[in-house]
């Protein structure tokens, strides 16, 4: 059997590193594994929009800027293909006759709708296509046959929604839908990044996050004004590691390699805890560390991003390409879906028999 | 503005003399008034699947027993464009971007939906498909920029769920959306034909329907066994007319030209009823009537009806060439809709502006 990817992205911001750490670098491995026959990697407008309806055009607006993230962090749109999920209409219409497999109770129990439901402050307010979420996630991952669906832990119940309703539709209609599994990814230690203010969340408004795209001097004045421990306040003076940004930081993105080329007094990250647990390291020297190994991580990033912001009709090419092949697949497999209903009455002829 | 009607029904069984005299008759009066520019006239199979995922067969099956009914009531597919909804899925991509529109409460508030889930039985094992059904609905209506909507009064907040849609669009993308107005029927009098014994439902189940393609005999046999007034034991004795089915029924259909034809003793139906309320008027003679009535009007559908049963393959074209026609439309009020939300990104490389 191929094993085929599916994941994305909603495209209602820029991608910061937390996004990298917990999923765009993992993807860049995958894609560069040769174990998958086909990758799909969608930009999830018409998600987005369930909940942004109100703003188009920041959804439109974020398109571009997401697909040059990809670009940045290494996906290589001749291994993988990106696509915009509004442009292959077949997924509403898998979506609609899946809506018919899930009742309205089974999705209110769904862990991951209640909490981003609490998350959004959405109450009895919700939109019915938020509500439905689950149900049109099921379309796009079965939509292009996945077999793996690379996600957080924490999306462990939408992938069982999923499998539900892949088993209820080959019950009733006979087998035709392939049953996906969740892929977890390998380094789930750094996979809930936190803002550079110490909050769990990253969030725009809060200003905390690290984007893709900041440039040197941006990155550099982020990390020098991280949240690290509030009571570390001479040099001298034992420091903590626990809820300390700059380490959490470290312990997602520095790599032995990165002592030997920026900070060759220690070789390893144990040694500068055990340091600065024990006191007489400073703050700045810490933080200067990280600066660099974040400077040698985006550095190349940031110089991929410019070169396709200097093509952007280019990426405009990539993504239209990518949206056609994808709605290729997604009909393939909208078509064996309307046979299994017998719904495709014009078919030979069908409706007469 | 041109005039515009969206009507249909859900393939579920064959129709009967209640869905004539509740709507068929007044679809066929309102295709020969040349009032309208373009009437399309929906098989409603996809909503149909909402409550019938699990026998697509049966939902298939009665497609062409509906059509054929259609035709047999004298819609003229020169006049009207029937058509199958599946077979136009702009109408799931419509639903899918409306759903963002409508909150969960909303449609929980929706009287219609509350009274067809308690009929339905379906308590908390709501489909999500069904409950989403009113958001459906707003997609087959506006996908034909209908202006009106033929429907019982029952319908009314199915109307204004669609209506509340149309403005929260045109709202917050611009006036794009064509409002539908209600338009109930002439004939208000005969909306709820009773069963053939008395219960207020009409049901395959009861077996107290009559078909519009029951031949001769089965019509008189279950004319003849009608509910009357079970306390009319001797024909002397005085008759009631409340709850009387076979009155019910000459209500609905016989004309001051049947009595001339079938009944000249009497000049009308006033004067019918007096003589069975004042007694000496036995059942079996206001049955025989209403039987000349019935086969008077269902003979000619019978007669279209074998003409068309003959000639099953230009129904299929009637069907096919149909939907070509409502996919068209229903593409073009996409194409608006989609502009208006600016998700159209790759017509005229709208994704770089």
């Amino acid at each position: 059997m191929k094993q085929i990817i599916l994941t994305g992205d909603r495209p209602t911001g820029r991608l910061h590193v937390g996004h990298y750490v917990g999923s765009l670098s993992e993807r860049v491995r995958l894609q560069n594994s040769g174990k998958f026959d086909e990758i799909y990697i969608m930009i999830a407008d018409a998600q987005a929009l369930t909940d942004n309806a109100e703003h188009p055009e920041k959804v439109r607006q974020n398109i571009m800027e997401v697909a040059l993230d990809y670009l940045a962090c290494g996906l290589d749109p001749e291994k993988v293909n990106i696509f915009i999920q509004s442009m292959v209409p077949e997924l509403t219409e898998l979506t609609f006759y899946y809506m018919n497999l899930v009742t309205v109770s089974r999705v209110q129990r769904n862990p991951t709708v209640k909490s981003e439901i609490q998350m959004r402050g959405f109450e009895s307010s919700i939109p019915v296509g938020f509500f439905c979420y689950p149900i049109s996630q099921a379309a796009d991952i079965t939509a292009f046959r996945a077999t793996c669906v690379p996600v957080g832990e924490d999306q462990m119940p939408m992938i069982e929604q999923c499998r539900e309703i892949v088993h209820s539709f080959n019950r009733i209609y006979g087998e035709t839908l392939t049953d996906p599994k969740i892929m977890l990814p390998s380094n789930s230690a750094c996979l809930r990044l936190p803002g550079t203010d110490g909050k769990a969340k990253m969030s725009k408004s809060l200003g905390n996050c690290i984007y893709l795209a900041d440039d040197e001097k941006t990155v550099r004045t982020k990390i020098m004004s991280m949240f690290t421990d509030p009571d570390h306040i001479r040099i001298e003076d034992p420091g903590k590691l626990e809820g300390n940004t700059v380490f959490t930081y470290l312990d997602a993105f520095c790599t032995d390699e990165h002592f030997a080329e920026f900070l060759p007094e220690y070789s390893n990250l144990d040694e500068l805890k055990a340091h600065y647990t024990r006191g007489g390291l400073g703050d700045v020297k810490v933080k200067k560390f990280l600066n660099n190994v974040m400077q040698s991580i985006l550095g190349p990033m940031r110089e991929r991003r410019a070169y396709w912001e200097a093509r952007k009709p280019e990426v405009y090419e990539i993504l239209r390409k990518g949206s056609e092949v994808a709605e290729r697949k997604a009909a393939e497999t909208l078509a064996d879906v309307r046979a299994a209903m017998k719904i495709n009455y014009f078919d030979d002829g069908n409706l007469m028999k």
